[in-house]
């Protein structure tokens, strides 16, 4: 932390500063300038909030030196984590592919694309039963039955189940059906559920929310990992910006920064990012070469009747031609496609 | 809804899509032009997914006539609301003040705000007992202590607490003090919650999102209206941009927007909005100015000390002061400030 | 400015940016902390560019503490600066009310407006004869028509002409009929222009690009005031932000930020920046509260058949009844309206 | 255009509307619906403005069904466009590398990035004579002297320049040392300089502001065709969101949505977009997936001692490993890499 007295700042207020400093168990280094007087607080100054000094009379600013999350920081853990979901190492070395649908509709609808997953060797199933949605009048998810159908289905094919949980109520009950919990956007600064999940031990896929920095992304997986569960996936799927042509703005450098910052596997959700199928298979291509972990993508057996999100799913061909692409790139990355 | 047809939609594309209209209900009007062949759709289609349409062959998009929401809107519902809260109707004619700490930090603190609060005559105390806080390592507020001391606090001086309810599990818990629950800007989609507030009858202070848009806030309003629950009242409380200046960036046009779409009544939290105390006097002026119904705002006998939002609480003086100039004002505006 | 070195800094790249910055003439001062190291720079560094030390190696950031503005910085120059204009000082004290037409289309329109005005008792008159417009098949103004247009009628009712000149080619041009010159949101970084303004003595209204900060809308001023032209005024006239309610979002906090960090006088244009006139009133008086020096406005005597912002605009009778709104508040905000 | 009426529109004011399209030429549709009443106009309206209608009594809002741009849409030149530059043919089956310094600052530097070019068999060299900065303070180019030193290292390495115009002033001169002009971001909407290389026949590299939209970038584009020069290749830079870890955010959908849209080459700047060398690997690799037709990208043979935008740029090894992975990419992609 470095504190930025003011030009006009007395002998009185920065001494009374430094004492305040001193009380809380730190060092200050104060440096007097011609135009202006700093002091660095050095110790791990995590704990200590910001607006602990930048009140302070004399004050101008304080800015921060170290970055305010540790457990998830790459400057305490240098090497990458890699996360095993459903016998799949997530992390370096390999590109994941999570599939499915957006909300479960039905017993067929799931069957259907479990097979195909199943046939084309991929290993997760992604699938919707508690639904968030902007609307209360939109369909609200299937709920326990849709878990049920999803692990059905996922059994059958050898696939492990990746959905999402809405509150700390719920984490118990899909913690049963799921290998993989989902924290989607709207939910990524739902404090009570982020402890809840930090006293489990199943991975959680943690997605950014629509206007979450970075920072913030990693401080949400902060919570998890302080509360005792290392088990976490970032995930990238737009963030809100003034562009309407896409649904949100896939921020792609959000992967090499997470990757920078953090020791965590990041994956791109390009149907959420996107919002129109027609870019999707672009978005995750772009995935993999900006060295994405993985990618959580949308895929329906008719779009057309999708209950939700159809506009931003593939149909079977087209995803099957999209990973037929991703498989052609990744020996080229240094990554195997599961 | 439009249907709006891609130039080369074919015959057949476009009799699929009116027979999916008739199907579900609705009554298609075809208009074919020269450029392009669009289709209006009447009845009530506010429950119809537009995904059920901009997916199917031959579509280019679809447009939104209705606005999605419908108890929270003005069109069906023309007349103001006013919601009375602890003695105050909360609404046109009146601009409620409700001060107080972002976290309730001690009895004396709470003790010495509520006396003041008593003795300039106003009616609510506002305070955090549960504290979302983006660090894990940030100061988590007192939990039902708090609400203990706020409400002691609360009784001794005639007023009645404000405050945020984080969780569904702590609606119950929280009702029990509070005469007014706040919803906080990262629970603004919190569907759960926003649910289980539908089924109380205790009025609601619902903040917008940094990322929510004035609809998605409205139909966050909606959900909790649809449960039940008609006393719900907006809070605009600064959005996320690119300036860094201002800690969000107040959308006062949000005031006037908010009027003439919905009924509900709308406050200004000048405090989170600004991030800094200096500029909180002119947002607050700006708040009633605009037309807002009543701030929500920080303050603090010793900001310096304060364990959170220091920089943006006003002391005491500061705040009589501004209290002085909205009561100058508002005979002006048309409004009486409790 | 400070830097701050990686953890993992040898001696040797330590040394190197210390010979570095005595090099250019200015004192480090370091302090080895025991989890970083830092170096204080003292001196007036404006003139080095951050991307000096921030690519060293060993550095892991710079940061400012010296504004990168100096002439228009309130921390130089701790008195407000007003700016006379057409016989009114805009700022501290008044309340300019800079009304007309978004872009001049007829003798008969500008004169109906320019014979309001004077009634009214105001002095400046705006209107549009070059326009940038993001399409090219829309209306491009008048030209040097649309000056004499404003200017004859201006003369007539004792009225200033501020107009928009669009490139440094037409600063001359623009100078024989305007009193003060309008620099467009798009032009704010257009550095030819700002040079070419800095050159003149000619007054300049400075808006704020839709995507600039506070920050670069100082520098930009600084560019005019460097040239040698100090009679910059400020404008906000609404950001892009995500929400589309409003064409933009007013930035109302952008007010008391600018008047903190400089002397300089600020407008508002309420109608840019909410784009439906419905709002216009609310953003004026909002605008008036928080402490503006005035507002540019659109006016026409039938939006309905406007070329261009029709929408935003006002008519006559609700501008004359937004112009009392504001005289009455005035009083109670130490301002004068002209 | 779709105009939809209010729920209480009168027929006067309905009819009064249908006259009005008719003497503009143009065909009303009406469809009275039990909930709104609506009404298409067919013809080619991109002339009309909006707000020639939504401001007119009875009237809720107005729709626009067709793009506003003619000339650079897809929907009117379905095929592809490929622009050739200096021995390149830009657009499909190719991707070009532009590389070179952000500014010219020295014979020395400009010959030795030049020789590597050459040596790696590419094509264009960029660099920056005239430089638009933020802050008067800061290094603003080397001007005429800068473009003489670009073209005659270019000449004896057989390169083609690549340059930025900042105002319509500099077109000629900077004609006759480039073969394609950069149109920056600040001045994406500067008409002035648009139409001025709308005269030209030189192909124009246009940059996406910080704040453009898709659509008024390829309205942009469309000032430029529209004068007659149909050589425009686009450039996606980043835009300006609320994220501060790399310098603006790389809209990675923008690549697929404007191929969608236009027929135009698209390129991007992976360097001001990332704002930090470590970044600019995988944003350019991520160019290349999405179906990006080329980079702009900045180098330096020194980047700790750059004038400006070290930060961002590559040194050459660096560059060369990029190059390498991108060479080794494109087959895979049905791109050759010039």
């Amino acid at each position: 932390m470095i504190i930025i007295f003011r030009k006009d700042a007395t002998e009185e207020e920065i001494q009374g500063t430094l004492r305040k400093i001193e009380l809380l168990g730190y060092k200050p280094h104060l440096s007097r300038g011609t135009v202006k007087t700093i002091c660095g607080v050095t110790g791990d100054d995590r704990a200590i909030a910001q607006s602990e000094f930048d009140q302070l009379p004399g004050v101008e600013s304080v800015l921060r030196v170290l970055k305010p999350y540790k457990l998830a920081s790459r400057e305490f853990h240098p090497d990458p984590t890699r996360i095993p979901v459903g016998g799949v190492e997530i992390g370096p070395g390999s590109f994941v592919v999570i599939a499915g649908p957006c909300a479960v509709e039905s017993e067929e609808q799931v069957e259907s694309i479990a097979a195909l997953l199943g046939r084309l060797g991929l290993k997760l199933i992604r699938g919707g039963a508690f639904k968030p949605r902007s609307s209360p009048y939109s369909f609200q998810g299937l709920g326990e039955e849709g878990l049920q159908i999803l692990h059905g289905a996922a059994r059958r094919h050898g696939l492990t189940v990746v959905t999402e949980v809405l509150s700390e109520h719920d984490v118990e009950l899909v913690a049963r059906y799921a290998g993989l919990f989902q924290v989607g956007a709207r939910n990524m600064q739902n404090f009570a559920l982020l402890k809840a999940l930090g006293e489990t031990r199943t991975p959680v896929l943690l997605k950014r929310s629509m206007m979450g920095t970075i920072e913030e992304l990693l401080l949400s997986a902060e919570y998890i990992m302080k509360g005792g569960n290392p088990h976490v996936i970032l995930c990238e799927r737009g963030i809100r910006t003034f562009e309407t042509e896409t649904r949100n703005t896939l921020d792609i450098g959000a992967v090499p920064a997470a990757k920078r910052l953090s020791h965590l596997p990041i994956l791109v959700d390009p149907s959420h990012a996107m919002g129109d199928w027609h870019y999707v298979p672009s978005a995750s291509l772009a995935a993999i070469a900006a060295g994405a972990d993985g990618i959580l993508i949308e895929i329906h057996p008719n779009p057309a009747e999708a209950k939700s999100d159809g506009k931003q799913s593939l149909n079977f061909t087209r995803f099957e031609e999209l990973l037929a692409r991703l498989r052609d790139l990744a020996p080229h990355l240094g990554v195997a496609v599961h």
